[in-house]
This record gives C-alpha cells, sequence and structure tokens, in this order.
C-alpha cells in the first residue's frame, strides 16, 4: 500500500489513478489560490464568508493527507531509504517545505498562533511547481545565464546607486518634500531605469532633467538586458536538451555542445 | 457562373476582376473601421449622422451578398464537395464566422434584438485576414513558437499572482482606498510588469517600494521575453518557408531544417 | 572654377580645403539648430534677441551660397550633365529639397508669407544626413528589413484599432470625460502598447482593466518586435558590407550572401 | 618592506594576506556608500551622527593608507619605475584619481573648502572598479561595439531633437505653461521615446497625440537598440575571451575569430 501511495503521489506515475490525482490536486490548488485572492474583495468575503471557511478547512485536510503520505512513502525511493533519515532528508527538500508552509498557518491559527496569514496561502500556488515542466525548463535557463546575470546585475546596481545618488544631490533642494533621502531616490531611480515612471517623483530642474534623461537611456540600455540575456539561454537551453530516441533518459549537452555558450566561455576566460 | 463567383471571391484569382472585387472589398472594410470610428466622436456623429447610416446600409448590402455568395460557389472547392454538409463546414471556418458576424448585428438590430453594438463593427477589420499575408505569416511564427511562448505566459501569470498578492498584503492597511484587494493589485502588477506604469497606484511604504523595484526589474526580464521569441520565430520561420522555383507550392522545412527550433527540440525533450 | 566648387561641396573629397568647409557647414547647421532650440526659452530670447537674428541672416546667406553653388556645379556631375535638366533633377533629389527648406522660410518672411516658421528651422538638421554614415547605414538596415517592419506594422495597426475600439466600448460609459471617443481611445492604447502609460488616461472598470492588461502584455510582445528585427538587421547588414581590400569599392553582397535574411526569404516565398 | 605593500595592494595577489587587505576594503567601500545613503534619511541622520562621523574618519583614515601606500609602492611595477615620473603617471590613472577623489573632499572641508560634497561621497563606488571581473567584462563589450552604439546614439539624438521640436510647435499654444520651450519638450522627448511616461507633459492635442504615438512607436524601435547591440556584444565577448588552459593568458581572438562583429565589418567597410 506504501508503494501505491508512493507511485499515486509522483507525477508522471501511478497509471490512470495517479494522473486522477495529480489533477485534483492542482486544481485543489488553483482554487485555493482563486479563493485567497476573491476573499480580499471585501463585497464578495462578506457574502461567500461560510463558503471560503469550508473550502479552506478541505483543502488543508488534502494537503494534510498528501503530506502526510508523501512522508511516510517517501522510503520507497531508493535514495530516502532510511526510515527516520532518509524521511528527514525528503522532508527538507524545499518542495517539501513548500507543502509543509501550504498547511502550517492553519494548525498555528488553531493554537493562537501567527496573526491574520490568510494572504501567506497564496503562495500555495508554489505547489504548483512539481507538476510544471515549464518552470523546471526556466530554472535550466537560469542556471546556464547565472554568470552573465550576476555580471549584469551588479553593473545595475551600481548604476542605480550612483544616479540616484547624482539626481538626490541636485533635485534635494528644489524638491526636499519628493526627494528626501537617497533610499527614497532609489525608487525613482528603479522606476526610471526600468522605464516604468509611475511618475510620483520626476525631476523638475534643468539638470535633474538631463540627469534624468540619461538615467532612462542608460535603463533600456542595462536594464533590458536581463531579457535578452535570458532569451538566449532560452535557445541555448532547448538546443542541449534532448531525449534518448531509444530509453527517453535526458541527454544535457552542457559539457560539450554548449561550449559556446557565454557562461561556459566566461567561465573559462577566468 | 457560380465557379466564376468562386474565381471572384478567392483571393488571387478571378484575373483582373477578381483583384478589382478584392480591392473592392478592402476598402469598403476600411472605409467602415474608419466610419465605425468617427461616428464615436460626438461633433462628427451629429453632423454626419445621415452619411454614417447610409454607408451602413450599403456596406451591410455588398458584405451579404459577399457571404451568400462566398456559401453558394464554396462548393466548387473540392474540400467542401457536398451541396448542404460541404457549405456548413465551410460556413463553419473562423474567416465565414467573421464574416457573419460583421453583418448580423445589423439585421438583428432590425428585429429590436442586441441593442447598442455599433462598436462590434470595429471587428468587421478582421475580414481583412483573408487578405493578409502578413497575418499569416505572423500566424506561422506564433504556432512555430506555441511551445515557449506557453512557459513564459506560465512563469509570467504566477509571478504576476505572487508579487500581486505581496504588494498587496504589504500596502493594504498604508493605502486602503488604493489596494482594496489582490484582484485589484493584479492591475497594478500588470502595470508594472509591463512597465506601463501609469501612475494610478503605486507603493509607498518602504517595504513595498522594495517589492515593486524587484517586481519592475522582474517584468523587464520576464515579460519582455515574448518580444524575443517571437523575434527569433519570425528568423526561422523566414528561413524555413521557402517556394518551389519551379511550380510556386510552399514548401514547409518544418520537418527537418528547423530540428534547431526551440519549440521542436522541447518536444523532443519531453 | 566650377569644378573646384563640385568638389569643395561633395563630402569626403576636395582636399584639406573641401574638409574645411564640410566642418564648416556641419558646425553652423549645429549652432542654428542649438540656436532654434534655444530661442524658444523666453529668458534668453530676450537678452539674446539681436545675436539670434544675426545668427540667422549669416547662416542664410552661407546655405543660399552653398545651394546656389550645389545647384550651379551639379553639372559637373556625369548623371546630371544637362545645363537645365541635369540641375532640375539634380535640384529633385531629397536632400537639395532638404537645403531649399532650410533657406526658402526665410526669404518667404521677408516678403510676408508663411507666418512665424522659425522652429521650421530645426529640420535644417536633416541638412546633416549629407555627411552622416551612420544614417546611410541606418537607411540600408531598413531597407534590407522593410518587409518584416510592414507585417509587423500592419498587426500592430490592427491590433491596435482592435484593443482600442473594445476599450473605449467598456469604458465610455464609466469615464465619459475620458474615453470621449476610439479616436481619443487610440491615444490611450498607444501609450498602453508602447508601455509608455502616462497615465492620463487608464480604465478603472475591473472588464477595461482586464483588457488593459491583456494589452500591455500584447504591447510589449508586438511593438518591442521593430526593436529586434532592426537588430539584426544591424548585424546582417554589418556582415554583408563589405569593401575590397584592393580597390576599396563597396561590395554588396545581398543577392547571395544574405539569402537567409528573413526579407529575402520572405520575397521567396511569396 | 615596498614590494609586499605592493603584492598586498594589488588584486589577486598578496597571498592569504592580499586577500584580506581585498576584502577588508571592499567592505569598508560598501558600508561607505550605504552609510553615505543613510545618512540622508532625517531620522537615521540625527540618531546616529556620531557613528557616521566616526565612520568617516576611520574610512578616510584607511583610504588614505592606502592611496599612499598605492603611490608608494608603484615604482615596483615596471612600467612605473621611474621615482617622481612613475610615480605621477600611476596616480594619474583613472583609477587613482578615483582613490584621489575619495579622500579629498574630507581634507578640503577641514580647511573650510568645498561646501557640502557629503553625496560626493557615494562615488566611492567606483573605488570598486578596481575588484570587479564584471566590470571589467562589461567594459570590454562596451568597446567591441563603440561603433555600432555611437551610429544608434546619433540617429537617436537627431530623432529626439526633431519630434520634440515639431511636439513644441504643436503643443506650445494650447500648454503653454508646459510646453514652455524646446530645451523643456526634450524632456517629454526623452521620457516618451524611453517609454519612461512620467505623465508630467503630454500633448493634448489631436496632431500632438498623432505626433506622440508616433514618438512613442519610433522609441522602442529606436531606443531600445542599445540593448540588443550590447547584448548581442555580450555574446561575441564572451566567445572570443578564453584563456590558454596551459599558462592562464588571457587571449584576444578578436582579430580574427570576431570578424563576423558589427564592429569589425563596419570598419572594413568604410
Amino acid at each position: 500500500m506504501r508503494r501505491t501511495t508512493f507511485s499515486l503521489l509522483s507525477p508522471d506515475r501511478g497509471g490512470r489513478a495517479g494522473v486522477v490525482v495529480d489533477w485534483l490536486i492542482m486544481a485543489v490548488i488553483l482554487v485555493n489560490v482563486a479563493a485567497v485572492m476573491m476573499e480580499t474583495v471585501d463585497s464578495v468575503a462578506s457574502q461567500y464568508g461560510p463558503v471560503f471557511l469550508w473550502l479552506e478547512i478541505c483543502s488543508v485536510a488534502l494537503f494534510t493527507v498528501e503530506y502526510l503520505g508523501r512522508v511516510w512513502s517517501a522510503v520507497e525511493h531508493p535514495a530516502y531509504s532510511g526510515p527516520i533519515s532518509g524521511r528527514v532528508r525528503f522532508a527538507s527538500r524545499p518542495l517539501l517545505i513548500v507543502d509543509l508552509l501550504a498547511i502550517l498557518p492553519f494548525y498555528l491559527a488553531l493554537f493562537g498562533v501567527g496573526g491574520d496569514l490568510r494572504v501567506i496561502r497564496a503562495l500555495r500556488l508554489f505547489k504548483l511547481f512539481r507538476y510544471s515542466q515549464s518552470l523546471s525548463f526556466f530554472t535550466r535557463v537560469l542556471k546556464r545565464k547565472k554568470t552573465d546575470l550576476v555580471v549584469v546585475t551588479v553593473v545595475d546596481a551600481a548604476v542605480l546607486v550612483v544616479v540616484s545618488s547624482l539626481v538626490y544631490l541636485v533635485e534635494h533642494q528644489a524638491q526636499p518634500e519628493t526627494f528626501t533621502s537617497i533610499p527614497q531616490t532609489l525608487w525613482w531611480g528603479v522606476a526610471t531605469l526600468t522605464t516604468v515612471g509611475y511618475g510620483d517623483m520626476y525631476p523638475v530642474t534643468p539638470l535633474g532633467q538631463l540627469l534624468g534623461g540619461i538615467t532612462a537611456v542608460l535603463g533600456i540600455g542595462l536594464f533590458a538586458l536581463p531579457a535578452s540575456i535570458i532569451a538566449s539561454g532560452f535557445l541555448e537551453e532547448a538546443r542541449s536538451a534532448t531525449t534518448c530516441p531509444q530509453c527517453g533518459t535526458r541527454i544535457d549537452h552542457t559539457d560539450d555542445a554548449t561550449d559556446s555558450s557565454v557562461s561556459g566561455r566566461l567561465e573559462n576566460s577566468r
């Protein structure tokens, strides 16, 4: 029976029944996230309060059964064979911690601990990670481009600090109520460099506007780089990730086929 | 005569007369869309009311003749040969439904059904799809990159929900009138992640601004990806789509030449 | 003497004296554009009025001499050899029309014609096109990607009209003062699709915000495409444009080396 | 001892002690930048005033020792061997000038010169350049794409001047308080072309909005180009920069391997 539980709860296993379990859990997660969002709308919350309460109780019951089932049946996996040490190691995996965080606030609230953590329940969305090949593909792309993204992040952070300090220096006297401090001006800096431009803070002096214009131009040159870098990572990851046509094993060409990737070469150049 | 009608109404057929018919229909569509738009300008509507009415009557007459002609002559096409079943299948094609929607509101209004559907007439623009190689090229690009775009859309939707929930949690108390609920905060989230930044909603607390800054930076990294993906699809589609220099048939290299396309590989990697 | 004039006025010709003439004209153009801009600043205009007047008179004098000199010496060029027909054809070239437009308003104003055309003088900037290799390089890039840019422009225009019509339909009743008509809503549509987001118009109804969010997401997918397309044109143009190492002639590989360019293939696929 | 000082102060030299010195200086720089930013927050400044003062004194002391140590030991480097001329040449290098600017304001303030230059201290961040491989990698990317970036900058500047002049011409009469002059309208132009769109200036006349819409569309086509160009430079630089697997020397393939880079070809095409 433990073996059956293990199969049922593993994505892409457990036959027809496993698929039903997978889709059931996914549906409950999505309904939960939608419920958390709708519950913050006053008119909806006051009218359907009991519905949300019952949905929460049923969801937590299901997620608790799921969590306990996973931990209990984990020893079926060869990597987690020890009855206690294996289960502890299994329960420490990020996805299992997400599973625990999805139910813990409810039990804490029963004992009057934790205050109003309703919104935290939106993080139940992360439970979907288990079923998402999109996200695991995306994670591999980010990993592949890590070095490049770090280079850009360092440069972007330095540019943000410098332009914000300069604009604060220029605008503080003209608008002491708006550009109150450098940390506050960082907010202007991010809104400008990312070209969001809310309009709650903007320079009004000629020198401030000159600096602001340079900042905006720098912004689309520097802050748009991550998108280009991730996009090229997408292409490379898709090229290097193939499955063996015979046995279906995923073959990672990272070591040889992607010599030409930026991160790989960058590593070499150090 | 049915054969002639069929040729006349098929784009790029019917000889000189067919070209005249094509251009006539296209011109009437464009004039219609312009009319719908100008009719919403009060000063124009009050002055040229009768002109718009007559234009509408003539356009509907023409489009009705066109629609009936297409359905009647459809049986000339070998794929729709059955006198009734063929015509029904033909009339169910998306472009034919668009043709029907372009005239139906007028006839419904004659019988007092449907209310004020004037603006719906702007959708007559979609009738142009039949004549647009741009759009069919574009559709092929989107089809080719479907898998990648789905990956990005899933990730983007998850990021949108999570950042909006967190910012709601942080800003709701400081600005209960602005950040009223999570669904309302989703509007802020989209405006920030796409870097539109209208300025109707923005965080004012330090923690909210920190989250908002991270959201904006994530936005240009994640929400700008579709543009890069579509652009690379553009390049690949243009490379793989060639016509035979002898007979003019379109040759699609998708199966072999574009093994290296992201979507193709991604399929393999599953 | 006519031959000397011709050489002096041709960019990259006329030896040392020609270079001096080139730089003189370029400097006068830049000073002129700066003057036109500064003259609109009231405090500057009232203080330095006479300076601007004299600068204008001297500039027009120089540009008039330059214009007459170009037309007079044009017949030295083999392609414009006819004394009258050659000069007329030469004077009809875009750059010569720009030269004429740079001086004509001044003479019209002398005869009381044309009103206040001072700002038109900012267009003298276009006279720099003659000296700019950047701009000619850029023009070639645009020409190479013409077909792709047309495809995207058609799709973008259609999307703009459709989303603006829909948002007008949804928002007109809630904000009749802001979303007054579809043409006015097009302004919102452009500001959203380009992610500028001034904040003077934005939807406030839930349905309008849903449409607005979809519009913003579509915007970065579709309206950012031209940048990617031009960027890839940049790369291809730079690759295909080489000069013969022996004689210095520019060799355009367009016909063979860039078979793989999007526009080339698109042409083939038709 | 001079030799030891030289090794200790050179990044990636001086053994374990050198690493400690490197990390110590980096940490002090980061703490300094954070302090400068926090000091502008009134509540923090009034409470922790003495802490900031002592931090400043200690930092300047350390940076002074570091600066004198670098200049004194510079003659150990073969390129700066002359006791005076070598040290002067060494002290003229950009990084050494940054080091000097990091301490000079403090000493000037002691003698009552320079006024309130506290914020200038944020520029101490630039001292980190010495330790940053990210920034040196980034500088090489910018150098590689210099020609392309210049082409785009020239075109962008011309577009900015022309659209701003035209919009000023159209909007000045409708909004004389907002579009006061062309230089002021340049601020609108930058905010629109970069798609920041603060919302402090925007056209309200139909013609102005038409021009504004065209400007916004041009903006994402032209002002987003630098990001694409820098991104492709990133890829190329990473490809061409490898180290010899035997001796670790950095090998720059610029001359042969990157023939296909835009800037290289552009140079050829001239």
